[in-house]
């Protein structure tokens, strides 16, 4: 799955800034990917970026209308089809990370056959992968794993890369959600991938690389999530990672969604991660804890990364708050 | 997804008993869901139930045809339409545990649709499923867990069910493959579901029950296999089992499919499951340890069972043996 870029981030009437992720990511991370923002009436959230029409952002270059924002249910509401087809008309290709699919609507089949656009629907991946093999591949592989979902795997992954970058290392951040695949601009949404195909689909985002080149893996979900743990385990098979980066929240008592489930410790999660991953890469080892710390001050955040990073003899940060270069350095 | 009784069983012209896997398992465990089986010129294995023609079928009230046969690729040959359009017209429905999908051929749904029966592939679910709660259900659950795939757990899980019901449990078998489904004549095809709803798919395969009540869960792949872990504990927290009950078969060196892939020990399979088991069930316990002998002498095989079941204090048997009621006491 490859994203044409520039993008223009269609906002539509959010107001709530929780709901723009998937626009706040790329516009956070790739600025330069992005021409602008395009919002109507009613819409009190931005992501920073200059404000354009579909017309204005056409004659900037943008390659990509991407439909930025979310909401309950993932409906793609019949009011935006005005919009969608007269980007499309301008010769822009369609990005959705909505549940219902832009395909499922034939008036915007039709206009992007005429077009010659695009209509990607991202989280309903096309590609057919192949089942794992657990074949070792050449290069380094960094895997970020969680304590729970959204738990700051992705932003932990893209401040790696970044700091890994300027110290002129190779690296590729390998994106497994749709706000990174935005970001990346490829990737698998790994979680809508057929079951049986996890970790074939993981093994196939990683391929052989050079010997001291690292691809940087997102991390989905946690080993200790319910719902979630067989994505997880699928994604680290097939990662065969070198390294691990633990990623953790401050003040959570269960696990996302589910209150009766409790929050494991960040010795568990080394522990569980390091075992699973043995299968794959009996080599593998822990790099790093990233904590996202801003449920507390900035000294309290700092005093708690450094308690961690002395329990566990590992490098402890904030990675918002302090950057990851202190990971990276233990590479 | 129901699959309608009785059955008729297409095996095709094949030569390999092990490709009519589908066919077999049906007619050893359910031959009161088939009427007989249909073979054509050149097919030199057989399941053993009476040879009909599809009209012959019809007469004897087959209401749904089975392509109880698999080839590599699992596409379905155009060759054989005319048989399965045929079935059609008599008024059948057609079940097929085929990659390739019987609704892929235009020329199928048109009749299909004409005499008002259905096309169900059972490698392709087309239910929605949720994503898992980890709540807790009512009644007792049995989950077959193995140290590679292909090692009876669906053979297992089935003697379970038929040792307890012949000891008057109430008791249901759970299917999450297609070979399962089509005994059961329901149940989910676990791998095949999109990975997010892995564990709330094997939830809605489980639902809360009587309290005495058992559902004896058919488990897929292995904790320990790189390729399908994902899928295995998935199904194991979304099945949250009370009980677990190893599987293993003799004279295996590697993973299946994977040469450079170690077997787990017993041992690293029970302290695998039960450590991730223990994320929805804190209770479960290993009630036995089921062991296909097949490779060795029947003399050599009770004394490997003996050997394992003195060594963890479980019960072990070959299910095709020795049955499985010694399992069934332990519960």
């Amino acid at each position: 799955m490859v994203i044409h870029a520039p993008y223009l981030l269609f906002i539509g009437d959010a107001t709530d800034a929780l709901s723009i992720k998937m626009a706040q990511s790329v516009a956070h991370w790739r600025p330069d990917l992005c021409v602008g923002e395009f919002s109507v009436e009613g819409c009190t959230v931005s992501t920073g970026l200059p404000k354009l029409s579909i017309e204005e952002a056409a004659k900037k270059g943008a390659k990509t209308l991407v439909l930025g924002f979310a909401n309950s249910g993932g409906i793609l509401d019949k009011k935006w089809l005005p919009l969608i087809e007269l980007a499309i008309r301008k010769g822009m290709h369609i990005v959705s990370g909505l549940h219902q699919k832009l395909t499922s609507y034939p008036e915007l089949v039709h206009c992007a056959q005429q077009y010659d656009v695009e209509l990607l629907d991202i989280r309903h991946p096309t590609t057919q992968f192949n089942t794992g093999t657990g074949r070792k591949r050449s290069g380094k592989r960094l895997l970020t794993v969680g304590t729970d979902c959204s738990v700051g795997k992705m932003y932990t992954s893209l401040s790696l890369e970044q700091a890994m970058s300027k110290q002129n290392m190779a690296v590729d951040f390998r994106a497994t959600g749709q706000c990174g695949i935005l970001v990346a601009g490829a990737g698998i949404a790994i979680d809508c991938v057929v079951a049986d195909f996890i970790s074939g689909a993981a093994e196939s985002l990683s391929p052989d690389a050079d010997a001291d080149h690292w691809d940087v893996i997102e991390g989905q979900g946690s080993l200790s999530h319910p719902a979630f743990a067989g994505v997880s385990l699928g994604l680290l098979h097939g990662s065969q990672p070198d390294a691990l980066v633990i990623c953790h929240a401050l003040n959570r008592t269960h696990m996302r969604g589910l209150p009766d489930t409790d929050f494991p410790s960040i010795e568990t999660t080394i522990a569980l991660n390091l075992q699973a991953a043995r299968l794959t890469n009996p080599d593998v080892a822990i790099a790093g804890i990233s904590v996202n710390t801003s449920a507390v001050s900035v000294e309290e955040g700092r005093a708690i990364c450094q308690q961690l990073s002395e329990q566990f003899s590992l490098p402890c940060v904030d990675p918002l708050r302090d950057g990851t270069a202190a990971i990276v350095a233990n590479l």
